[in-house]
């Protein structure tokens, strides 16, 4: 989804923020498409001009394909590529901008490096946001003089397609700062979630790495093959949680609410919480196993396929969560 | 859904198996309701005879409501009510029945005393089924002459509503009553997915309490509040969900597929599976702060307004799956 239809739209607002994306590797090129595909002006920054060149041309290859697919209107891969200037210095890419997406390499001195020259490029109320997925943002900033106006802003990959960002702010950073960075990322048609503090993995990644490990585990121990676990993800809890979360799913399952039925099934569910499997050694006897078991269930549907029609589903999910709004977002 | 439209109906399947449901609480209610929508000839039996005439009308009050959302074409709910029948005894009920379905009390002297009865009560090729969560078949069915025709077939509540069923039979158990149940499941809508062996909550639960482990540590450890938590889920993680198993993302997460994927991210993966919380405590402390946590969450919105707007958004994903096939099931 590009055109953000979900997204609040000010009147005139071309003449509002202006984004840089700094890394055109694959995190950057999709923020470049979000933010481009929900109208704003992006400049894109990579220090392989031949990268950045490279990211545009993917990206005007996904709308077409999106067009093709029915997901976007015809038209609309011309005017969102259009919106995409790359720039060959990164003081020309920072120079006036509102907003700035850094996602360079995952590794700490890179990311203070960079966050050095974002400091020293921009003025003094230009949001600093890093794409980190690892990296405490108090390490990143640490006596950076821009540490006021810097946070992690983690997206879902492809953010163009999952609207979830992650929110980390530092212990300098300003809050007003991440007032605004919100309401930003709203417009851009992104739901922000707010972490309190650094924790490995954020909540996206550590919540999906909560149930690959069980998922691996039933398959190594031999008590199910990939296509069950995948079948009763995909075809039940899936399903509810595309609507609500664990929290909600968990208020919806007793008349009292969350309090009700935590106390009331407080026994059974500590036991099985303890019984759940220990984090699996992943030998390579473990990974030919999973990948055997996958590629049974998967036969010989080709991965771009797969992927394609992955898009597709969420695509339409989301128009159809905005038409029902069964919980705000969407 | 009751009607389900992706089911393999037999032409004249009317003149088919006729099903036994064995205990009117919440599931075997609802198992009623799935059987009948699904076109089959009910018999319900309850030792409360009032509870029985109960759960009729409650199905009857919940068919109502459904045609009310526009789930079912009008005249569907006395049509499907129509096909159940109460019996006071248990003998009549499983007279001449193809399949039965046990749902009584979670115990397994209760379970046992059960299936004494069906087995004495049924023919030899009758399938025996019970919708056990948590016990072992080869225990239930220990030393039981029916216990070559004895499985469990565990669904997801509700699942008129949700279509995956988990199926676990005993060492005793003839592989060909696996595959019959199996079919039999598929014509009522349902997905069956087998598990190889016993292991505690079976695939759902396990899966299912693995994530909520980790939502509930998230919250009680001061991370982030279940509003955030529940966003990354609904808005992330079960978009992808609701199409894909963690098997099917983790292939399409690398170009080469989850062998690629798990081998290329073996190190990262690790260390974050190894970093995730330990079970809770679930004190009245932290059951308190997750309860505040969801109802800020939900705001004022009734608990019964939040599960009606999930079913239609189900029945609306499911929908969206068997038109789009993005993998089989729905």
């Amino acid at each position: 989804m590009s055109v953000a239809p979900g997204s609040a739209r000010t009147p005139g607002f071309n003449a509002g923020p202006i984004v840089a994306v700094v890394g055109a590797g694959v995190v950057g090129r999709s923020w470049a498409r979000a933010f481009a595909g929900a109208g704003f002006p992006v400049r894109l920054f990579d220090p392989s001009a031949e990268a950045a060149r490279a990211a545009v041309a993917t990206i005007a290859a996904e709308l077409s394909e999106d067009v093709g697919l029915g997901l976007l209107p015809a038209g609309a891969a011309s005017e969102v590529v259009g919106r995409i200037t790359v720039c060959g210095r990164l003081a020309d890419a920072v120079a006036g901008v509102d907003y700035v997406q850094e996602s360079g390499p995952e590794d700490l001195a890179v990311k203070q490096s960079i966050l050095g020259e974002l400091v020293a490029a921009t003025a003094g109320d230009v949001i600093l946001a890093s794409s980190t997925s690892t990296l405490d943002p108090n390490l990143i900033a640490a006596g950076s003089p821009g540490a006021v106006r810097f946070l992690v802003v983690h997206p879902v990959n492809p953010p163009h397609l999952i609207p979830v960002v992650e929110i980390l702010a530092g212990k300098a950073t300003d809050p007003a700062i991440v007032v605004r960075a919100c309401e930003f990322l709203r417009q851009v048609g992104q739901q922000p979630v707010v972490l309190h503090r650094f924790v490995t993995g954020f909540l996206l990644n550590r919540l999906q790495a909560a149930l690959l490990r069980e998922a691996i585990a039933l398959v190594v121990d031999g008590v199910a093959d990939a296509a069950a676990v995948d079948t009763v993800v995909r075809d039940g809890l899936g399903l509810r949680w595309a609507v609500l979360g664990p929290f909600g799913v968990a208020a919806t399952n007793a008349d009292g609410g969350v309090g009700d039925y935590l106390t009331r099934f407080r026994g059974p569910l500590m036991a099985l919480m303890s019984s759940l499997s220990p984090t699996p050694e992943l030998s390579a006897t473990a990974i030919a196993r999973l990948e055997t078991s996958t590629a049974e269930m998967i036969g010989g549907m080709p991965l771009d396929r797969l992927r394609r029609s992955r898009d597709v589903f969420v695509h339409r999910v989301r128009a159809l969560k905005r038409e029902l709004a069964p919980m705000e977002g969407g």
